[in-house]
């Protein structure tokens, strides 16, 4: 079974769904010594078995793939429907689905997958069971004490600690629930609930010495997305780049996309729709999913989900390998300035 | 003049303006080898004089004052008034003042207060020099990347970073502009802004580990307010106290109560008006003092302002000497086992 100290170099990318990560990005990150990453939320079971037979002709270092747990319960009648009348533009159909979810666990499992990530609720002590049978070790995450004590209670091996900084979905449990709370304070409260199990820390970090600093809060790693979204190893679209290389737009969070809180680049569609939409997902995920793809397709920024971090404005372009290792050198240097600053 | 390399302990106690901070809490702090701090802030410039008197009878060592920024144009006529109605109970008359804001800069330079820092906003120029001349070192509290280009611009000596996880007011120079950035992001994107000037990390920062996270972070020195709050030496009311000891509510961010965002436990007065409350600053607080005042005094938690940041389930009631010293203690720990996760 993998643990976090197998890894040279304790940085992990973030699996970023929709269409950031790669094979060819996760190799690069495994490949440099830290854990790359595959998203299979929104893929088909064939889709996500491609990917990790690409991967694994890529690289034979251990990685992880991240699955979302089914939503909750769906939304009030007529609530989603209320939504779209005040969107125009071509819509999809809403829809309540599990994105596979038991096809997607027996895949992971019967792959033999190093590292199975959660997000959006923690699976029940059977499916752990399962996956841990197939050589899989199982990450939660986690965004209050609360739920890093139900997670720990519920077997996971390591919580992914995601702060409120985190850019994309928030991975809270119930998402009328918010506990929009900052990393390094999560950190401090997820800790005295977690018993000692592995802490992966998440949100916002963008350089090395952001990831010193998770270290020295009792992280076990630090998870990377949003700095790693312009490496040429990552599938982000141009216009995406593009909002991320400006670097000076606030980011938000908002449900206005997906029906679920998550965070991006302030733009037209957000500020239009924000107030208006529902805790609804993945209804309105489906809803808004083809006006989306075309905004992106014609590069239109202000029309599709821009994701991104509290700290998106630092993100790299350089090669996803070389990234992680500038990163651990500089994490390297960060601590050592600190054992010299309180003496 | 006041520099952060002369702290033998790189632990600042936050202002903590109306009520929990004394001249017994800064004088313990400064005397433990950090730097205790007077809040200016509602206080006649007299009872200010009179904190710093009682201050430098207990210590001989450095220490600071924190000053409200003067606020920003009035409301539009009639918005504090439309809110005044939403509430029922003894309320108190809005108006829109700037705290003395000339006479408390007079006062500080007069007393050659070692470091004078400024929340909601940056002085003038020709205020920073008046303040230099008097022998103080001048910090500005930034919540954003660009407050802090602003306030090193501006002439500020140090950058009190305030991540959003930090209880009581935001430091936000523009209340209607909230950048509500975490800790650990913040701290990045404000150190590629701010050209090597010194940064003083504040928000959520409750145990050792945080510290070291923080200096790790590029940070010279954590401000240290909420856990703080149960101290002996803290005049931390009754309820406040219990609210905090019980560590099991959420928190979040309001106007409810001063109208300029501010985060506290939540309570019902905050379920109930937050929604309603403009941004109105300073007349908002005027408005709900003798509620919340009447409230505190009865003991009532539900009624008046619990500030509190996001890691307040952590706040000790260890005299506040000893808990900085054992902070320090464990920061180092906590750096020399993120050294050997490294490697």
């Amino acid at each position: 079974m993998f643990t976090l100290e197998e890894l040279e170099i304790p940085i992990v990318q973030a699996p970023m769904g929709g269409g950031p990560s790669t094979p060819e990005l996760a190799a690069a990150v495994s490949e440099a010594g830290g854990l790359g990453f595959l998203a299979a939320g929104y893929k088909s079971p064939d889709a996500v078995r491609e990917d990790i037979a690409a991967l694994r002709g890529l690289t034979g270092r251990p990685f992880g793939v991240n699955v979302f747990a089914p939503p909750g319960p769906e939304a009030a009648r007529g609530v989603v429907e209320e939504y779209a009348r005040t969107i125009d533009g071509d819509l999809g159909t809403p829809r309540h689905d599990d994105d596979a979810w038991a096809d997607k666990l027996a895949l992971v499992a019967s792959e033999g997958v190093p590292v199975v990530s959660f997000t959006f609720g923690c699976p029940t002590p059977e499916e752990i069971a399962a996956l841990r049978a197939g050589g899989c070790t199982v990450w939660v995450t986690v965004t209050t004490a609360a739920e890093a004590t139900a997670a720990v209670q519920g077997g996971a091996d390591a919580l992914v600690v995601q702060g409120a900084e985190a850019g994309g979905h928030r991975g809270t449990w119930d998402d009328a629930q918010p506990g929009d709370i900052g990393l390094l304070a999560l950190l401090q409260v997820v800790r005295a609930a977690a018993g000692g199990v592995p802490l992966v820390a998440t949100g916002g970090v963008a350089t090395g010495a952001a990831v010193a600093a998770v270290l020295a809060a009792g992280a076990a790693a630090a998870q990377i997305g949003t700095a790693l979204m312009l490496a040429p190893e990552a599938a982000t679209s141009p216009a995406h780049r593009d909002a991320i290389g400006a670097g000076d737009a606030p980011t938000a969070l908002t449900r206005a996309y997906t029906g679920r809180t998550a965070r991006g680049i302030v733009n037209e569609f957000m500020r239009a729709h924000d107030a208006d939409a529902p805790s609804a997902y993945p209804d309105v995920h489906h809803l808004t999913q083809p006006l989306r793809a075309a905004a992106r397709e014609r590069g239109d920024a202000d029309n599709f989900h821009l994701w991104a971090g509290q700290a998106y404005a630092l993100a790299s372009a350089e090669p996803a390998g070389d990234f992680v290792r500038r990163l651990a050198a500089e994490a390297r240097e960060a601590l050592d300035a600190a054992v010299r600053r309180l003496g």
